[in-house]
């Protein structure tokens, strides 16, 4: 099974690629640039959305649904969000199909032209502040902490399944707000969720800072994100938060009626992560054998093994690991489908990153023991039966905590501070990784950079700490070291 | 508030738009056919998907997701699904917009037309069975159970919330099998989780039948439904379940390795439910006063409101009983709004359907009790707050129980046996309601009672018993009664 997989050193683009169609997560369809999610990959993005859900839903936000379509005036009326999202999208112009009256199948309808065309929502910015001014007129209305789960769709020429693909699933979050500072105070509030969510249960370390004017949401006033490092030293945008200042509340007119009596135009934030985080996983932590999955996002964390075949025995033994472990909410599989030997199964939940695996044989079970196998490090080792449950729970605590610790430690590793030109250039060249480097806070050199590199700055760290210093390219001066990679 | 609701006697259909949108459940949105889902109704349909999906995953279906878009020529590819479907959808001819050279906004670049048109998927069989031709090569992979939680659109000219959209939410189920045998039986598994969700959740009582072949769906070769009615007297179908025989199987070519080695197509099935099932929980229990909504499906199922306002005491008492009640799994909110006052937090309350309304007032709290007020019968009665947990958790039991009792009575009045053409005029037209009577089994009778009284056939009830009776228009032999109604 594993022999299928290209390895990192190989071919790391293929190897991901690998995993992600092998380990049943996902596959390019019949429809370009569209992924099909299939059964096990949505099963880990059902524990992605339902764990964040609980999150909005605590911090007091709700959810909402709203259409899939935009009117394409809407998309003009805020003069840089066009600029952003206008481009490649999903242009609906028609709205009958009829019999082809030279042949089979069907055609377009010309008499069935839309009299203003419809895109398919890149994001919903502007339906839902066409919608808000309805919803708001007096600071009572307010704040409106609203979140939706949908499908977007932007049209992306080069696709990679979960990390850029022309229709995909995400959260969007757009909340409005009666001043500035409580507007500012959402985007960090979820800005510090998406990070939690991402160390907590991911198991992927970030960085939390705010992306440069050039790298800013079309639209926003500041934008917040977190950034993650994958394996091969590239990083990884897992998700963003936007302070959109006045601007939707202007291009829709959405005001609202002061306590003391004034018309005032409402604050707006908007948020969102992506079925993107899938690719962050998977990237983050799995091996040439495959898949490696944090415990707290597994769909499968415990599998039985039966050796050589199940017996009344085995199977007792096991229906009762698996009655002790359900009831204190681990997930458990017992496999017992006999056209299938062990080894394929060893290496089939390995691929598939089942965290533990326990093999129940004959012989194990005459000396009160099982054989556990841990996904992370392939230690295997034999463990009593007696207190097995308590075993287990703990060994899933190690797991999330082990997979988090190497990946924290491998970005350590790959954060390089360089002070000189000739440094920065090896360092993305040769390292890859984090590069914290000085820079004259221009959009032109920052563009001067990324031609030259490739390498684009990923933000300015929250907790940078002030530093008198030099710009790397041009020598000007500056305050703070921001993050420069290569990056996805 | 109540004020603002038209009355179902004066105009039914106005009624139910007042209420869906007074209560907060859902609104008409600047795309033409398309609502937003508003966060209240929202919060009933999360309750409504939940419930459904794990009833689906407790009888081992697992979800995926699969592409937005369908390629047009898939639509061609099974005979009777094109007529079905391919008429009024939203077709997609172009990947790009740019600024319009002759002013502002923008407009479609004319170069960026696609080469296959994509239709937002109006249901989803062919990409889904394009896509089990790569999944499905043996006998072990069936069978395959996959459901999915997704977006469509059919373009609609009349729409009315929830009922008619021009794009909807829903799942759609979609399954292969190695039989014919296990593909019916799994149609009729969903046919009865359908059945047992509407009855025991939305306290909707249903019909389970059969579809004649006229009202099937496009490219089954049996239709299963679920019908309701609503308390205008017409149906509602609420549910369907198709058996889709190896149509798909054949227009796809996906066929499997038999235990005997043999090459045979694959056996199929889809079945969904959509947000119209809000519609129908709005139409069958609420009132005048607004929406009525079973505890079941309640986001709010006990709304604890101070009188006059709150004080020390009065919190202390709601905090006890709300405390008491969330560890019972009751969903409960204290109402401290100090800007509202009680009449209009009663009035609104009601308009949004929460069951249980508990008042605690200063004098009433010296006697020991508090006010409990019903929803679904207006009643008001004191209660003593020593054993009120009780009193609520068996009060929301009687509630579910009086609601699905009180559509079911209502449903046998308006269910009536005729045996000839005069009758059966006068009982759809002047009673309304299901109407059992014999037909002679042709699609022409059926179509031309259709013209003639503009009742349907809803289904041929699972559960009717064989009886020799004359058809009502015809006078043709008939072995069985089937249900007629106007309908939705």
């Amino acid at each position: 099974m594993s022999k299928e997989i290209t390895s990192r050193s190989e071919d790391y683009s293929k190897w991901y690629n690998d995993i992600v169609r092998k380990a049943g997560l996902a596959d390019h369809s019949a429809v370009r640039g569209c992924m099909v999610i299939k059964p096990y990959g949505f099963a880990i993005w059902e524990k992605i959305r339902d764990q964040l859900d609980s999150m909005f839903k605590e911090t007091g936000h709700v959810n909402a649904y709203f259409p899939l379509f935009i009117p394409k005036s809407f998309l003009s009326k805020e003069a840089e969000h066009v600029e952003g999202f206008a481009k490649e999208c999903a242009v609906v112009t028609h709205h009958r199909l009829m019999n082809d009256p030279n042949g089979k199948g069907v055609i377009v309808d010309p008499d069935a032209k839309l009299e203003e065309e419809l895109i398919v929502r890149p994001t919903s910015e502007t339906i839902i502040w066409n919608t808000y001014r309805d919803w708001i007129s007096s600071y009572r209305d307010l704040p409106l902490l609203i979140n939706q789960w949908a499908n977007v769709v932007r049209w992306e020429l080069r696709t990679k399944l979960f990390m850029r693909t022309a229709e995909f699933l995400w959260q969007e979050g757009h909340t409005a707000h009666a001043t500035k500072d409580e507007a500012v105070q959402e985007t960090l509030t979820i800005l510090d969720i998406y990070a939690k969510f991402a160390e907590e249960y991911m198991a992927v370390p970030v960085v939390k800072g705010i992306k440069t004017a050039n790298e800013r949401f079309a639209g926003a006033e500041e934008t917040y994100t977190i950034e993650a490092m994958m394996q091969d030293g590239k990083a990884l945008q897992s998700g963003t938060s936007h302070f959109l200042g006045q601007n939707f509340a202007k291009a829709f007119d959405v005001k609202y009626l002061t306590q003391q009596n004034k018309q005032e135009y409402v604050w707006a934030t908007s948020w969102g992560v992506s079925t993107r985080l899938m690719g962050a996983l998977v990237m983050a932590h799995s091996d040439d054998e495959g898949l490696v999955l944090p415990p707290k996002l597994a769909p499968i964390q415990v599998v039985i093994i039966p050796i050589p075949k199940p017996n009344e025995q085995i199977d007792a033994v096991a229906e009762d690991i698996m009655a002790k472990l359900k009831a204190v909410g681990v997930t458990v599989k017992y496999d017992t489908d006999k056209k299938k030997r062990p080894g394929f199964k060893f290496a089939d939940y390995e691929m598939k990153g089942v965290p533990v695996r326990i093999a129940i044989g004959k012989r194990d079970l005459e000396k009160g023991v099982v054989e556990v196998a841990r996904r992370d490090t392939k230690e295997k080792y034999t463990e009593p039966l007696e207190g097995i449950t308590d075993h287990i729970q703990e060994l899933l605590g190690h797991i999330q905590d082990n997979i988090f610790k190497k990946a924290y430690d491998f970005r350590k590793e790959h954060t390089t501070e360089v002070d000189t030109w000739e440094d920065f250039q090896k360092a993305i060249e040769n390292k890859g990784g984090f590069v914290a480097a000085h820079w004259d806070g221009t959009t032109e050199t920052e563009v001067k950079i990324k031609e030259l590199t490739k390498a684009t700055i990923r933000c300015i760290a929250l907790d940078q700490e002030e530093e008198a210093g030099k710009c790397i390219l041009t020598g000007k001066p500056s305050s703070k070291r921001v993050l420069f990679a290569k990056a996805y």
